[in-house]
């Protein structure tokens, strides 16, 4: 897969984090990728302990904007993916995670008892804020292969962390389901002629600072 | 470059977490590109507030090893990183980094005045953990990115949260360089006959349960 790096590199000098989008839809079958690559991200122990809400319903995109800062991308985008961990952690969570393992695996989950008991560990009696950023930690990695794979697919996306979690949470009911939200992410297309970032230069961390190679 | 998300998904189901590797050294052009990669992560403000240690010597490996629960593929890895955080956020860093997107872009510094106001609001006079969590997140977008990089260069990699951050942090003098090792990747080969996870099916949670679609 060689040749597929290269265009990887690519796609992330492509993109950049979108303030304007033209409101085009992106097609169902590329939204499917971008989630398919997402629900593949690894997470500790696999248990993926968040949920993502996929809202394409303009009105709805419409109610969280004044939640974020009324940024536009929010109501000119195709899709706003919202990052959302489990708030409660239960023993039955866990449980349920192991069982699913066991079933696709062919195995007793009795045999997954060491793995059951380590996730306890992480994940019960801890100050549930240290749990919380355990998860919140877990649904960057998912965000952060979001991003990828959007890149990939030549699809703007806007990861965002400028936003009112508990307004959030309200607008979409999440506390009742559980969740919390943590990172928005919206995809679409961008908006040449408005966003005054599409010809800025990308700026990061020089390679020389960013990594440093031991001894 | 529909054909390559495709190969995306193919990339991210043939990985796993790798737990026995083979020692083989991954060739210094695929850590190139998949450290490229990483480096164009996206990260609030674009700040980037880490640093990742490339570690390629066996010694220094082996030092890590009792850190992390004697997992052997940190030994048995061609390449060891680790994601780190800056310990502390200053304003003479976010300076540093707006002079740098100024010098980047051909513009007056002070055209980025409250670009520059909003990131210290965010990192500057909060409490220490907020701001080390907040800053760890943007690390597992990293994390993340290398993740999804090596995959698509058909290397393996293992990212580890089962280690001991003040022992890592010890071993590799990260106080001193104002950094707190938040997560751990070894880059190498899977070793096929003595890593029991290598048949086993991947497990992720099923698309009907990750993704809620509203309304």
């Amino acid at each position: 897969m060689e040749k597929t790096n290269l265009d990887l590199i690519k796609a992330m000098n492509w993109r950049y984090a979108t303030k304007r989008m033209n409101g085009i839809k992106v097609p169902p079958e590329k939204v499917d990728r971008i989630l398919e690559a997402t629900r593949l991200s690894p997470s500790s122990f696999g248990l993926q302990p968040y949920t993502i809400l996929v809202i394409e319903d303009h009105e709805l995109r419409k109610k969280i904007q004044p939640a974020a800062y009324n940024q536009p991308q929010i109501a000119e985008a195709s899709h706003l993916l919202v990052f959302a961990v489990w708030e409660n952690i239960t023993t039955e969570k866990v449980s349920e995670f192991i069982s699913h393992v066991a079933e696709m695996r062919g195995i007793p989950a009795d045999t997954l008892k060491d793995y059951q008991t380590a996730i306890e560990s992480k994940v019960i009696g801890n100050p549930p804020e240290a749990t919380f950023n355990w998860a919140a930690r877990q649904a960057y990695l998912a965000l952060g292969t979001a991003v990828v794979a959007a890149a990939v697919e030549e699809v703007d996306a806007t990861p965002m962390e400028g936003f009112d979690p508990h307004a959030v949470d309200t607008v979409l009911h999440l506390k009742a389901k559980g969740l919390r939200s943590v990172a928005l992410l919206t995809l679409g297309y961008r908006d040449t002629e408005n966003d005054s970032l599409v010809r800025a230069k990308k700026v990061r961390r020089e390679k020389e600072k960013l990594f440093v190679t031991l001894p």
